[in-house]
């Protein structure tokens, strides 16, 4: 998928326990004045991504959020609350919550109405970066339910046609129930590149594929220095999915993003993020272990094609990531030492202990 | 978006008024055994696509539709019944309705749903070719709901990683209310190419863009005659995408269409669909006109973007097939002679008047 996942070698990081760094990430949060519950579930969501490989999405992401919280843009004792509510969706006001706070609330809150409903809706407004989708549709997943997630964001990728940003490279996110050792898990952004992985070419200065990415003026380049603005997957396609998140996310709920962005608004100069979350009760429509056995069965059917001659093996969504979890969870995930002396000035600040 | 459009010309095609199209599409449809209604909705949704330019969905289709008839693949006086109904959903059980007639029938339900419960979903089991979702999205976008179809068809397309088709270039469709006469739709499919376009290629005899498809025996190529397989957009992304498609839409209603062909069943070397429509009331979470005027700034403010030097005018979604359309309903639609005779014959033997 678009998972930036870093090559950290033994040399340039160190290796720590999931259990360590998380009990890291919620004191952090906790001294940064987060209720101990919300540290707890936004170090848990930072961390699965780390254990996943999806690095752009984990711990280094602390120092980011702690900025947000210094300027007021992330609310570390949010009142999210109920704005609408109907027999199958609802519409929480997120109060600048941590994402992961309020999308999980948001996803928690779709399952239940589609236990009721058959289908479910959370529309949640006003949130922070929402971090790894694939967590919450898992989450739902988990609970019998064919999951989706969208997150309307700031612009950052070009919007086809335009040498500027003008969309999100807007994520989205399908699970289904199967496997728990091998989870159907799908995540892309809209751009054919990520923003996290133009950072990792950036420092690693290694080229980027032709068709990416535009630099600060608006031009084509391969340059990882100048390269700043990702490119939309398939031209009108990667743009136009971006642009109607927007719509369904955002204007959805009165909050818009991109518009106030683009016309530099003043709250257009603020992070935000809106979510959405839709759960579908499969064990309404169908056996649930049949469903489940249709997927194993459309697995085998895929994996047993034959391959291309780059390929050893055919991967379904989140396989990788599942297995880069496995090990990871008897290994340690790498963090790289500039982020663990990060990390380490952080602690010492905050008075809080080091992994 | 994926759409084919032909450059048809003056020379090699006739032009005809979408009226008289559909008077036609609909006595043939009729004589071959549907119900006026349907017949007629059949035909609308149809001479649309051909309106909006997207041929390849239009009545081009005619001849297929009626061997599917002919095969018993297609019921044309099907009992489409509700199997499952919740506060919120429906899964109707469509008897091999045509597409157009059942996924209507679905977004109606879905938007009578959503009417209710704030969210409204349709599970469409067991249809056939569901035709331009962007007719159906429309049609609930038209009542005021954002609008979300989807459809899970054959496999026509490589799986990343294989030498062969593993998925379908499962299209996905949004629409949100705005402006009558600039509606904002969306419609892809997963691959860099569609099949249309193929077919396009081939008949004009022009070479298709490396890394857009593949040929019978799995290996890349760019000549349009040998051309067959389309390959997924941004590999994992658009193969990842019609997998998950294919389990929200087919699976949930214990209808697998890929592992039942990709094995090789008698029922997987049937023609049949499978549709999801969902509707979200946009009026039960924010004022509607807020809403619509919210939509054309964010327009307003992509449209005023700096344009990369190929781009005379950005453009939204559905703009270009808008103004085909009404271009078309102007001067009418141009038909292929080789078309035209074609519907002379099939005119000729159903006793049906020639437009």
């Amino acid at each position: 998928m678009g998972d930036p996942r870093q090559p950290a070698t033994r040399e340039a990081s160190q290796s720590v326990k999931a259990d360590d760094l998380r009990r890291f990430a919620r004191e952090i949060f906790a001294r940064a004045g987060m209720s101990d519950t919300h540290a707890g579930i936004v170090a848990d969501v930072l961390v699965w991504a780390d254990l996943r490989g999806v690095e752009s999405h984990g711990v280094i992401r602390i120092p980011r959020y702690l900025q947000m919280i210094a300027v007021g843009d992330l609310n570390p004792r949010p009142a999210i609350r109920v704005q609408t509510e109907t027999p199958a969706a609802v519409l929480l006001e997120a109060d600048r919550a941590a994402g992961p706070v309020a999308m999980t609330a948001g996803m928690d809150r779709a399952v239940e109405k589609a236990r009721e409903a058959g289908v479910g809706l959370a529309l949640v407004r006003g949130t922070t970066h929402t971090a790894a989708l694939g967590y919450y549709t898992l989450r739902g997943a988990g609970q019998g339910m064919a999951s989706i997630a969208l997150s309307g964001s700031i612009p950052n990728m070009a919007y086809h046609g335009a040498r500027a940003a003008g969309v999100s490279t807007s994520p989205i996110s399908i699970a289904v129930p199967g496997r728990p050792d091998a989870p159907l898990v799908f995540d892309m952004g809209a751009g054919v590149i990520s923003v996290g992985k133009l950072g990792q070419a950036r420092r690693a200065g290694r080229a980027i594929p032709a068709g990416s990415a535009l630099d600060a003026n608006g031009h084509p380049t391969t340059d990882p220095r100048a390269a700043q603005i990702p490119l939309p997957l398939g031209g009108p396609k990667g743009s136009g999915l971006a642009l109607m998140i927007e719509c369904v996310t955002s204007l959805v709920v009165s909050n818009s993003i991109l518009a106030e962005a683009l016309e530099g608004t003043p709250e257009g100069r603020r992070h935000k993020n809106n979510g959405l979350a839709l759960a579908i009760d499969v064990g309404r429509f169908c056996d649930p272990a049949a469903f489940r056995r249709e997927v194993e069965r459309l697995v085998r059917a895929l994996k047993a094609l034959p391959r291309d001659a780059e390929t050893d093996e055919i991967l379904l969504p989140g396989e990788r990531g599942q297995r880069t979890l496995e090990e990871r969870s008897r290994t340690g995930i790498p963090i790289p030492r500039a982020t663990v002396e990060e990390f380490s000035r952080l602690a010492e600040r905050l008075g809080v202990r080091m992994f």
